[in-house]
């Protein structure tokens, strides 16, 4: 069944003004490493979530999952587990010319933040799924319906006033072991949402300007 | 070089009601397949891109590549080769049960779309990057980093009044070649861009509830 499809149409002028107001937003955001303990609305949380999740999904199958950790003794672990994979990684699995590239970014294993932040977003991406009398249903291009999903939900995460650090604590099974996720799961990223302290610093950094990303024919 | 990050902070009260709109806006998002031949402002689409290219990505390598096509030739090109590959899809390469589960959706092969909307928005993911001096630059987490910017693609476009479809006419190689991209670059997604047409539907569909994608501890 097919429904009439409203979307209201607006002006060119206006449609080329929010498009502009709309970058600008999004371009105040920044990957935010230093938090305050200042808790953050629950509701504020749920409807971010929820923004996320009206995201396109192929044939329409909503291949994901938000775990939203705001216990402190579960961020402690998440914490700890994270911290020691990093280790690794920093110590001994990353390759000179990756230490290099992040060198500007000035990071190290040292993950603070997922204990000072209020709450952490784990998006899981379903690799397939249930139908309801019980068979297995195919996600179909879950990667991509996820991958586009989690930019919806940084963006609404910024929309908020919000901040939050796009993080892959790599590799991230601890995730599905500390959150006992079902065996279709797999964790796609994590998220520290909340304010950042009034002592946060970031790398300074340029973005590329258009013609740098734009091929127009 | 680090510098002080601004954000301004704003009370619980208006984060959670910015969060409440922000998912109200997203909400209104479908996937659009039936497109008038109104143009769009060419600097909307620009400050879309722009919006989708402030997205985080690995070690900030900003692995993505947006083409942008008006021209009438090269979208019909676009079309057939779509068409072609979806008919050989549609005839013989998807199992029963895709075509089963994309039956509420009622899409063929056909992608009349691709020719009547006003642009055409192709990300491409960059597998690879140079560095200034001509050596290769690793891109690492680069699906991810595009599937995070392509989900803010999406938003933007919503947020300027305008719709599109994530379209995926699998193999995408066709869009390498007539786009003359180079090696380093792969198709990710292609985005028919524009306004709906008067006479545009939507499958009837429900996303699902709250309980059914957030899992709070
Ligand atoms: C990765 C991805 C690939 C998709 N590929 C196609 C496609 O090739 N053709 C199509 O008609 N819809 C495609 N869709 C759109 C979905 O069918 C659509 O998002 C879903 O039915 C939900 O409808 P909505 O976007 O209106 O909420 C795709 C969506 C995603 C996320
Ligand atoms: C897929 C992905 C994974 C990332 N992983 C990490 C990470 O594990 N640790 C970290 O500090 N930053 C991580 N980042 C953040 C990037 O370093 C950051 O986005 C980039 O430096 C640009 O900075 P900006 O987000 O402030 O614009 C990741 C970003 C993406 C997209």
């Amino acid at each position: 069944r097919h429904v009439k499809f409203f979307f209201p149409q607006v002006t060119d002028a206006e449609t080329a003004s929010r498009a502009a107001m709309y970058y600008h937003s999004l371009n105040r955001r920044r990957s935010c490493r230093y938090f305050s303990s200042r808790p953050v609305p629950v509701e504020a949380i749920r409807n971010c979530c929820l923004a996320a999740s009206t995201g396109p999904s192929g044939a329409h199958t909503q291949p994901w999952t938000f775990v939203v950790v705001y216990d402190a003794e579960i961020k402690r672990q998440i914490r700890l587990a994270a911290e020691e994979e990093e280790k690794i990684n920093y110590e001994r699995r990353m390759a000179d010319e990756w230490k290099d590239d992040l060198a500007h970014i000035g990071t190290d294993w040292q993950k603070e933040f997922l204990e000072v932040c209020p709450c952490l977003i784990v998006v899981f991406k379903q690799t397939y799924g249930e139908k309801d009398d019980g068979s297995k249903q195919q996600h179909y291009y879950f990667e991509k319906s996820v991958g586009i999903a989690t930019g919806m939900l940084i963006s609404a995460i910024n929309a908020s006033g919000l901040v939050t650090l796009t993080h892959t604590p790599t590799p991230m099974q601890f995730l599905h072991r500390i959150l006992k996720r079902p065996t279709n799961e797999k964790p796609y990223i994590l998220l520290p949402v909340g304010y950042p302290s009034s002592h946060a610093v970031v790398p300074e950094l340029t973005r590329k300007p258009l013609e740098d990303i734009i091929v127009e024919m």
